[in-house]
């Protein structure tokens, strides 16, 4: 089934104890293609200024089951970076300069051939700019979205109608936290679940993430991973592999959606143990489906004995 | 099998934002204790001072399986006293008083139907006395043991030695890291290995925890909880669940193992649901045996049928 995603296409610039990078390839859009791709073929809706490397970009999207990058649009101006630094740990960063470039004059027109579209990904702009996408896809089955805490405090009337109309919330910790008001993650899920999504995914760095609805909470945990390179795109990462897996298999009833978390959690465990997007270059289907085993492993336990 | 427990007995007075005790009763030995008597009958060694509730502790010894209190003695002068706030969201606590009273000239006699114990917990006390408990026990099958920065800085050569005869270190992950110097936890589970202990169980608040052995690790979540009042002791209860379930089964085995670490989640998820022991004074082996379950839940999922 089709997969669309529309979000940024960013040069980032990032630093962290165990390197950095510059103007390289980075922005959710980006990174959640580059993981979908590996399972599903992934069509792509952006903006990049004329200053952005296209070649390097048509290079990845050759990768795995391709991306199509006809809804990309090349216009004259500088293309978004963001530059970043993370501390010693990895636990926070700090950001050192936003440009938006032509990404602020942004507004996401879907080709004619993407929108019949099944599953769809919102990722991180703003929240007015995802409610004209919804107007433009026809009939999706499973739409996801993703936030920040800027559109939160400072467009939350236009969130607040974009949830009426999503499936699917996927946020981290921090901005479920803000955009609920409550400090409990699980509260915080239930807020989201009173205000439109039938579902919530509430990511959460190097623990894993959590899958709730009304009636159940399941949980992935992060990877063990004893180094870990760059944190950044994790997130898109993970919605990439969530999304690609709906796709592929076509199939969101509540075992498959925990296989997605799983999924999920396989490209943002790949992601963070390189710069930028690299570790995907290399990254294959068994791959995939052998962390996919490792996850199974490490969390299986059976009760069936355990009575005295 | 017999379990032992030899750890601090205290009047702890805990203030968080939704309320607040004075004098309660706590300590390593108190925390493991009730909460491993759920399931199975716990030897307790530990000192009170005359001012102790002894009468409280004695009811609370009647409950569950029970626990033996022959090896608590209580001398002249007053009890270890533990005074604490946590922050808004619990993540943080300050510690306002610590008042060792009796509890600084602790010298651990076991008592002589203690000392064929064959699972044998270690609480957070100096471990020079953790040696010299281990010098009084015959043969224990099993030693788990938790230590603190405290000691890790103060008596790192006496820890080292105490390392290289237990089985299972049982810490959180900020005792982890300073006692590897390590801030990556796999890396510093790795350290502890390398050090004597066949296997680490690594506690994570929240997140749960867990359980590290050369070949593999194993992690178990934090149960979804809405309501929290009160962390203290959550790491105390955890391990009274985990030794409780090796000692009912007296089975050492890596599966055996997992469901331990679920028993200990289950018991540390009881723990924080009121302030001190509280809660276990109405937790059953039913109540335990469905949250066991619930656990799993949590986390299942079956990647049998997740190819296209």
């Amino acid at each position: 089934m089709s997969l669309l995603v529309v979000g940024s296409i960013a040069l980032d610039s990032v630093r962290t104890p165990f390197g950095q990078t510059a103007d390289a390839l980075g922005g959710s859009a980006v990174f959640f293609s580059v993981a979908g791709a590996v399972l599903h073929r992934v069509q792509v809706v952006g903006v990049i200024g004329s200053d952005y490397p296209k070649a390097e970009l048509e290079r990845l999207a050759k990768m795995g089951c391709g991306i199509d990058l006809a809804g990309v649009s090349q216009v004259a101006g500088e293309s978004f970076r963001w530059k970043g630094k993370y501390s010693y740990d990895l636990q926070n960063r700090e950001t050192l300069d936003t440009r938006l470039g032509v990404f602020a004059d942004f507004h996401p027109k879907i080709p004619d051939a993407f929108r019949a579209a099944r599953y769809v990904f919102l990722g991180n702009i703003d929240p007015e700019l995802q409610l004209g996408v919804l107007d433009q896809v026809r009939a999706p089955k499973l739409v996801a979205c993703d936030t920040m805490n800027y559109w939160i405090h400072s467009k939350r009337d236009v969130l607040l109608e974009l949830l009426r109309h999503i499936d699917i919330l996927m946020v981290n910790d921090a901005e479920a936290r803000e955009l609920s008001g409550d400090w409990n993650i699980y509260r915080a899920a239930r807020w989201v679940l009173a205000h439109g999504p039938k579902k919530v995914v509430i990511k959460q760095g190097e623990h894993g993430a959590l899958l709730a609805e009304n009636a159940s909470v399941f949980k992935v945990p992060g990877y063990p991973l004893e180094e870990v390179f760059d944190p950044t795109g994790a997130g898109d990462a993970f919605a990439g592999g969530f999304l690609a897996h709906l796709a592929r298999t076509d199939d969101v009833s509540e075992a498959n959606l925990r296989r997605a978390m799983v999924y999920g959690a396989v490209m943002g465990s790949f992601a963070v143990e390189a710069f930028g997007v690299q570790r995907f270059e290399r990254v294959t289907v068994q791959d995939v489906e052998g962390r996919a085993r490792a996850f199974h492993a490490l969390v299986w336990f059976d009760l069936t004995t355990a009575a005295p």
